[in-house]
């Protein structure tokens, strides 16, 4: 089972490596980070260095495809030949994925027309103008298309999709390896439940945070 | 505030990447990856490719130390060198940090003799072995030490040491920048809940990964 997981510069690695710790512990994955280009990938803050051996025109065939998120999604969704692979991979995809604005790649490639997904709380004006019906939940199936919220929602929808791929004792044997017993010191994961004064705030960084990577 | 996250090979990715998206959106933090050797460090599933830019014994002045696990930790326990450093950095931190079974360097080093601390549920008798009081908690603060348990432990434990590093509204702010209102599809992250079955099936498999790393 192949599974490709995109990485581009200015990602949020977090979207990544949620999934990817947990997708390449269930029975018979082969994971393949793939880039927009070979070599190097910085995530948005610049501090953390990849090295990517392939690229998205060179990888054929995968079964699982994820795109994750970040700021650098801004150039994705202007980069047609990444729209392209990212529509010649989905034909072959038992599971086309996202996590965070990895879904608005998606939505762009024409792949959400009409479909229900999710994306970051802080994205979803750009998801609906991509055609996409948003769902407020933590991730949304809709076909094959899997959706998670924003950033750490992709832990979840991995332990979903792993339950779908090898059934609930390797999910729960995954959940059981990370040790994904979550217990937040506080309960502020949600605009609704951080408060109005906290989601201003952050939109406004948030939008310097895209400057950064447009 | 500089913050030193410390990357070798047969990591457990998510332990560093976990607390690096927390602690990367503390107001003041700078943050430095550093290696036993500067270049290349591979994952535990030599799938992941980093280039570390720095190493350990040319950092100096660090706040805060943190040391993630994995099976390739069991390679750092017989470096000396690499406990020299830790032992070094740890003299000037203001907080010195492990996720998962980072905690077992720590002890290593000696600088939880008599202490409290936790680790991955799986590394606990060798955690005791080093000398340091095992408590079963998400993380355990004991003086300037804080120990998260298993992998994804370190998102809940750089949230607690958000608040104390920049108050309530900053660790507030960063838990709804990703999203993080968990909600895992089961409820099986720790072994009672796991049950006896899937844990002692993973016990077993865990064995064989850290003999990859031996």
């Amino acid at each position: 089972m192949r599974i490709a997981i995109v990485l581009f510069d200015g990602i949020t690695i977090l979207d990544a490596i949620g999934p990817y710790q947990v997708l390449s512990r269930v029975p018979g994955a082969e994971v393949r980070f793939v880039a927009p280009a070979k070599g190097r990938v910085v995530d948005q803050n610049r501090l953390l260095h990849l090295e990517v051996e392939h690229d998205l025109a060179e990888t054929v065939g995968t079964d699982i495809l994820l795109v994750p998120g970040g700021p650098g999604v801004q150039r994705l969704l202007k980069n047609r030949a990444v729209l392209d692979n990212v529509i010649r991979l989905d034909a072959d995809c038992t599971w086309t994925t996202s996590v965070c604005t990895g879904s608005l790649v998606l939505a762009a490639a024409g792949l959400l027309a009409g479909r229900r997904a999710t994306t970051h709380w802080n994205a979803v004006p750009a998801l609906e103008m991509h055609g996409a019906a948003y769902a407020a939940e933590r991730w949304v199936v809709d076909g094959k298309y899997v959706t998670a919220a924003g950033v750490s929602a992709g832990i979840d929808m991995a332990l979903w999709l792993a339950d779908e791929l090898a059934g609930p004792d390797s999910a729960k044997a995954i959940q059981l390896s990370i040790e994904y017993d979550p217990a937040p010191p506080f309960d502020a994961g949600t605009p609704s439940k951080a408060g109005e004064g906290i989601t201003a705030a952050l939109r406004k960084a948030m939008e310097g945070r895209n400057k950064d990577w447009e």
